[in-house]
């Protein structure tokens, strides 16, 4: 279990915990952890003591539990139904990752999936709320608010919801600090092709504060008090990209736990954590080389990023 | 005229010169001063002294003959051919700027240009070529090896030169120093859609240094001594893209000169200013912006840029 710094405090993790199976163009793979929270917490757990809150069936292995632990995570939150199975997940990446394409779900326990949090949860300072349906998101803030503290919460969500449940989703984006959004999915919200107005757009709908991901272009981060933007880490091994939207908000959550602060300036290095955990996700299939990377090396990408961006 | 330090070095810029029509989504304007060494030249002129060579016809307005000079353009290698037309481009861009189309080409006294270098300038430093056919921009390369000193020479190039010219494309890109070319381009010239790959694959071909651009999302600088990127400055007013790579590769060139240094720290700073520039350009129709902006407005952005990277 990782060592964090006096400041850090708990991060809590709300999402999906699935086991997928993923064709890429190069390659295949199955019996996969995969989910946005199993991404989003092992990325949190490098910064900070982390939370999740999820469900999986009694098919669910033993090994992927170990991994959880390895990484400390706190798994109080994670129902166990023993009489039904885990979400399943198939998909195939096109060719060049031009998009994908959903081969086969099978939502199994997710199907009726309602985040409870564990009374002592409650007051976690630090939320991070995968792209569940926004009415569940809803439900977490609901039991969030009879914590004594306000906490501070990043919201992820994606096409579906933006599809499908515009009105909820434009509830939740009234009651969180940051959203965590793609350039596809700000395109469908705000019908904005300018990723600066856009950006501005979308902190009018509610957050305080937005980060726009750009995949392979970096991500830029909107905030009353200034913008920032930072390049992607350069990444060469490209082998699968499933999982680094999760792996970036959960390091971005994991990282301002950890200094207990979300300041522009925290944010800023939070982005940056985020940008070099991610980096490693798309790496390898699941969340292999997430989980072996060890904190020396995303320390090393961070501080590259650093200096590839200075002149 | 402006003002220059005491290292800075003469910069020549080879390329076309065009009176442009123009048609966006939103506006259209025509009798607008138009071609890559126009852009460029008034682009570097910002940094250092300027010279160009080009060709145009007995029509070419007085007033653009003005505009050149009040950037101290030192016009010797500009060619009045008295009895044709300057060259003449129409084009329109599509909706959202995916894409442009070109209405109407009369090349005129551009058809038989053949870049003739005035005897005073085969010593010039600092050289850009501007995205003629690589047959004239090696004409140029053998014109300038009769000089005292090897120059530092950029070259630009476009889709229509990797598509029916590549043995010649082959052969200049193995004479210069710096490429720096666009994301289509990479991927026509290279067939490697992943960009840091890309970038090394394009410096296999010749040039010790490239700069990928990648418009909205800014650039990446490929070099033997480290790798650099930089976002794109934050552009909400986007009237007109044209002319954006030649101010881009004219500031780059400029920004060199000024420092008489080649060096991977010159370079990166060279891409920022480049970087600067060239989003005032897209403000408005032709050169208005990048002309009237004045050095106090680039040098402003140039810090925003700094700042807004840092983490």
């Amino acid at each position: 279990m990782p060592a964090y710094p006096r400041t850090a405090r708990p991060a809590l993790i709300i999402g999906s915990v699935a086991i997928d199976r993923v064709a890429t163009p190069h390659a295949q793979s199955e019996n996969l952890l995969g989910g946005a929270a199993s991404y989003a917490a092992i990325a949190a757990s490098y910064f900070a003591p982390a939370r999740l809150v999820g469900v999986v069936g009694g098919d669910f292995p033993n090994r992927f539990f170990k991994l959880y632990r390895k990484h400390g995570i706190d798994l109080a939150g994670l129902k166990v139904e023993a009489s039904g199975k885990t979400f399943f997940w198939s998909g195939r990446y096109r060719e060049n990752f031009a998009g994908r394409d959903t081969l086969e779900i099978q939502l199994n326990v997710f199907q009726n999936f309602s985040p409870e949090l564990p009374p002592a949860y409650r007051d976690t300072p630090f939320v991070m709320l995968g792209a569940i349906q926004p009415a569940l998101q809803l439900h977490v803030l609901d039991q969030l608010a009879r914590g004594r503290k306000k906490p501070f919460v990043l919201a992820d969500t994606f096409d579906l919801w933006i599809n499908t449940t515009r009105p909820e989703l434009e509830r939740l984006l009234k009651r969180i600090d940051l959203l965590v959004i793609n350039e596809d999915e700000s395109l469908l919200l705000t019908g904005q092709r300018n990723l600066i107005l856009a950006g501005r757009a979308l902190r009018k709908m509610g957050p305080r504060a937005v980060v726009l991901k750009k995949g392979e272009h970096g991500s830029l981060l909107f905030h009353p008090d200034g913008f920032f933007a930072i390049p992607a880490y350069p990444v060469t091994r490209f082998v699968d990209p499933t999982g680094a939207g999760d792996s970036y908000a959960g390091a971005l959550i994991g990282c301002l736990a950890s200094v207990n602060r979300t300041d522009f300036t925290a944010l800023k290095r939070a982005v940056a954590c985020a940008t070099a955990v991610s980096s490693l996700t798309v790496e390898s299939f699941s969340v292999h080389r997430l989980s072996s990377a060890g904190r020396k090396l995303i320390d090393a990408r961070l501080r590259e990023l650093e200096t590839l961006t200075r002149f």
